[in-house]
């Protein structure tokens, strides 16, 4: 019987859903669980495509299973766990073989761990999987983060599995050591910000236009079918119109308000603060997320200060109002996503990974949560300007920033009178308006810092690390 | 001759400063540099109070003119050269000797610092020091982590070094290892959001509004006789009306507008994610500092996308405008201010220190650089109410949201409007507005995570971890 092509360990759901696609790919995969119970469990449910998989009941059983050089992906809880089953590995495996973290593993622990596999003959993947359990059954985006030559070796099964795009595999090496898991992450912390501009846009419809959900619902579903065409609109739609079997209510208005978090967004934002890059709607999303968590706190803030703002939105023509809301949140993605892209291109530089933004933009386009047309746009974007310091300073990008921009002034404009809470779209808003001025304020900054502290400023003169005569009593004219 | 009080190490502008405010209060010194020639310089400059002052050239010298257990004041750069310093004292030094590191440092090096000399007999303070040169010379605000017993050995000495508010000295010891530390970085980070908020006040009336630096001065100095007033306030005024002495005009108007930043605010900015706490003012001032020194990509936007929104704001009643611009600062920074101590709060049972809220608000009235009648105002609140989960639900802080709040509205909305950045005070708006709100929008960002990652949510009457029936065909009604 021919060896298996590739191994994987940890049948939980998405261990067990990637080990089917990757079988009914056509690709011979071994698989082991901690408990042999799960093991002959998965099996029996594989049915059809048993004959391309191999239960193994021990570990050796399972690495001599695989064909050398060995890739064994690894599906387990992210931590601890892992070393712990890295560790339990290691005396099987022979020189060449591969270890892949296939979980959501902070990028800073892979780079340890393929560190400290250096001279052990063994090697390690960091790979990045994105698109949740349907995603790791039927076509998932797929970040790699290894060496080269690692990547050689599984590229194939990997390109079989992978969510396809106009027949173009959603996956791809990205460089050395953390670079996949670490894309990964800020993927993540992109959908953080587009989930909360959309919860975002959802409040304004819900208590500033007083629209039930299903009509809200009805809002996505159109919006589904132009430029906010992607997974996210499309599921909102159907959240929105899904009813809860108890009651028979909308189910959103049956679920509570607080938002649970893995930290993937905290990782982003801590990063990106690591590196001195702004990524404030990724933040102000985050913020969202744990102030959502301190209900308790917020009931009892409302009793002491009241609902905020006027009592409702001022919208005299409220089918406007509305493609004004959709634009907005176009423009508002247009942010969030150039910041995540920056946060990147800082982060190449800094762990020396030489990131491919066209093609970290083309690998999301499906399989992942946040896929979407716009991404196609993205990879079009950077495709045609890979050298652009910014998404939103490409001809394209530009462009679209300029027709919805007036959009999201308005809305956040509005919202903020109203007292409805648009922390992220106000934070893209605030980041164009920054990036895009020439002359900004920090002149006073510099003043202040010098007074206090002998910082010192460059002058606009070109002269640099002045100081200012502070009380020297000279005194400036009108 | 009697045995120093205290010594201290490092004679650079801080040091030396420190130096002769201690020698000043009747305290006698030991000092010592690096460089000899520095220390004969200092002490012949130190006049009349040469006699507080024992100026030595070696360490033994040093070490055997303070008083046991010795307390010796570190004031060096931040960093690795304070564990050289330190390893190069401790072989000097005997049982209950106190090194006590007084830079700016990262309050995680302070705890490891702590912990380090644990079973040494030796012990340590981390001393957080703000006023900037002027305030080391005539008056700082302290800040100070260690033991007990080591705080009783110094207090009195930095008693009367400290600033004084209405005669109460502006230090304190806040708890053990990084306790000092840690409430001076979220000192600065508080510093970095008021000083950012002022900034886009500013941008404001000289973008908005059209007025001069003069002009603008002179409506900082009046609110200086208001409820804002403060030192950040009072030096805004002086800085703007200052003239640059090569070309008469303002000088903040001849100084490039790139700020710097020394970490403190990142710091503050990446242990309130560490926690889940939001932060938000202090992330918005970090970015817009980060952003104001990407000068050449700014410069370049604005050739590519032009000036954002309106070309000026739209303002009906100029004064009313300039008084809602006074209301809306106050409330901004009643905003920055919460999220700081909220920050402290949760890094107090992170750590197990107990900080002394009241305390903080106390020992920051003065001689630190956020120092003023807010602080005051803060401490009664919090002495009124220690056990107020938020500064905004306290008697005092919400009436004061209350009447400002409509103002910082108007504000944000008008700036956003007319494209002028103002990231901070949103970032401030949009916390009250969600910090206030019972019901928010999370339900929305819960059904979506169920939806994709089966990740469960709490439902509204009480039951927890369900799932939703998607794809069960059940659909809500309008």
């Amino acid at each position: 019987m021919a060896q298996a092509e590739i191994g994987l360990i940890g049948l939980g759901v998405m261990g067990s859903n990637l080990a089917l696609n990757i079988a009914e790919k056509g690709n011979k995969i071994a698989v082991f669980n901690r408990t042999a119970e799960r093991t002959r469990e998965f099996y029996e449910e594989a049915g059809s495509l048993k004959d391309q998989i191999v239960p193994c009941e021990t570990i050796e059983e399972f690495v001599a299973a695989i064909r050398p050089p060995r890739p064994i992906i690894i599906m387990i809880k992210a931590g601890d766990p892992v070393d712990q089953q890295m560790e339990l590995l290691k005396p099987f495996l022979e020189k060449n073989d591969i270890m892949i973290d296939a979980g959501n593993a902070n990028f800073r622990d892979t780079m340890r761990r393929f560190d400290a596999l250096k001279d052990s003959g063994l090697t390690f993947i960091g790979m990045g999987v994105s698109g949740g359990e349907e995603g790791a059954r039927h076509g998932p985006s797929i970040m790699v983060g290894g060496k080269e030559d690692s990547w050689k070796r599984v590229e194939k099964v990997l390109t079989s599995i992978a969510a396809k795009y106009n027949d173009e595999p959603c996956v791809a090496w990205l460089g050395e050591n953390g670079a996949g898991h670490f894309v990964k992450t800020i993927h993540n912390g992109i959908e953080y910000a587009d989930m909360q501009m959309i919860a975002e846009i959802y409040g304004i419809l819900r208590d500033g236009l007083n629209m039930s959900a299903t009509e809200i619902g009805k809002v996505f579903d159109t919006w589904n079918k132009g430029r906010l065409n992607s997974y996210l609109i499309e599921i909102s739609g159907t959240v929105l119109e899904t009813a809860d079997p108890l009651t028979g209510k909308p189910i959103v208005d049956m679920i509570l308000d607080k938002a649970g978090q893995k930290g993937t967004g905290k990782w982003s934002v801590i990063e990106a603060q690591n590196m001195g890059v702004p990524a404030t709607a990724i933040e102000a999303a985050v913020a969202a997320r744990s102030l959502s968590s301190m209900k308790d706190e917020r009931e009892a803030a409302e009793k002491t200060l009241g609902l905020p703002g006027l009592s409702a939105l001022s919208v005299s023509d409220r089918d406007a109002f509305i493609k004004d809301l959709e634009s907005a949140l176009l423009a508002g993605k247009i942010g969030a996503y150039a910041q995540g892209f920056a946060v990147m291109s800082a982060a190449s530089k800094e762990f020396g990974w030489n990131l491919p933004m066209p093609t970290i933009a083309k690998i999301w386009r499906a399989g992942c949560i946040i896929r979407s047309q716009f991404l196609d746009e993205i990879t079009s974007a950077f495709t045609a300007a890979p050298d652009a310091a910014n998404l939103i300073v490409t001809p394209a990008f530009s462009t679209m920033v300029k027709e919805t921009d007036g959009a999201l002034r308005r809305v956040v404009s509005a919202a903020v009178l109203a007292g409805l809470p648009v922390p992220a779209l106000a934070s893209a808003l605030g980041y164009f308006d920054s990036y895009r001025r020439g002359r900004g304020t920090a002149n006073m900054i510099q003043a202040q810092r010098d007074f206090f502290g002998a910082h010192g400023f460059d002058r606009i003169d070109g002269a640099d690390n002045h100081h200012g005569p502070w009380g020297s009593g000279l005194v400036a004219g009108a």
